[in-house]
């Protein structure tokens, strides 16, 4: 049985914008293909409910996803991960395991995603509720040589979703 | 997207041929549908490097094969889980979580599965060697009502396959 499944790795802060651009790429595909994201709280529950956010922490849930990933990918399925993922090592770790990566770096100024904001977080990060919270008290690694670079500060939804569609087909996934 | 993915779930102990079967329906399948089998060490390895083999561990690793199955199962994928699986809660909740899922109880008296012991596993458990080993000095719940019951030491695999299949079929999976 052939068809590509590939995956399309979502990095960047909270707030740069990856979760909306996953929904987005759904409806794009979901008549034609299966396609499955791997975003927040369900895959912390099914695969990771004894981690916290610690760098470790970090590292074994992301190391799972990266499990779940490579096995869908290799059985036919678009897999759109949104994961903060702030750290090159473990983004480098996925691209040896899960065929057919790209990595997509969602790029957004840290005082944009403040003001974003979308689920409080950096309120209480910057009150000191949250520790450990990426760009705040811990670092975000910026990709260096991504696939892609996608600027939700200069962009609509639509155009990042377009740039990242016709990237695929460039690297031959579609 | 439409493609009805099922899970065969294989519960039995160690040694009573879930393996075997396995990788026969893998074969049978594998030039016109995605099939992936959550077997051995490359889940423990990809899921579970922090578990062990207590209740609590097994339990939880159990957990996390479920939810990679449910995704895998609801992107068309056929799954076969050949996991010793001894509790009955940790195969209701599997039933509960995974959408088509038949138990298959996988049957051979424990002499048999000793006398086969195609790991070692039981030399060691009986030695002492291996503390908390399903059938030796941890219990297999047998499958109440399981979907399929196949007696691997009384008929071939072709013929426990052969009736996973025409279960599969009854059922509307395939």
């Amino acid at each position: 049985m052939k068809r590509n499944g590939f995956c399309i790795w979502l990095t960047g802060l909270s707030g740069a914008g990856k979760t909306t651009i996953s929904k987005k790429l759904i409806e794009r595909f979901k008549e034609e293909r299966f396609i499955e994201a791997m975003d927040g709280d369900e895959i912390r529950k099914g695969l990771s409910r004894d981690l916290g956010f610690s760098k470790k922490d970090r590292n074994e849930h992301n190391r799972r996803v990266i499990f779940c990933t490579k096995l869908l990918v290799r059985n036919g399925v678009i897999v759109n991960v949104a994961l903060i993922s702030p750290y090159r090592e473990t983004r480098a770790f996925a691209k040896t395991e899960i065929p057919n990566m790209m990595e997509v770096f969602v790029k957004a100024p840290l005082d944009v995603c403040i003001e974003r904001d979308p689920k409080g977080l950096y309120e209480k990060a910057l009150a000191g509720e949250i520790k450990q919270f990426t760009g705040i008290d811990d670092p975000y690694e910026e990709p260096l040589e991504p696939d892609l670079i996608v600027e939700t500060h200069k962009e609509t939804v639509d155009e990042s979703v377009d740039k990242i569609i016709a990237k695929a087909k460039e690297l031959g996934y579609l």
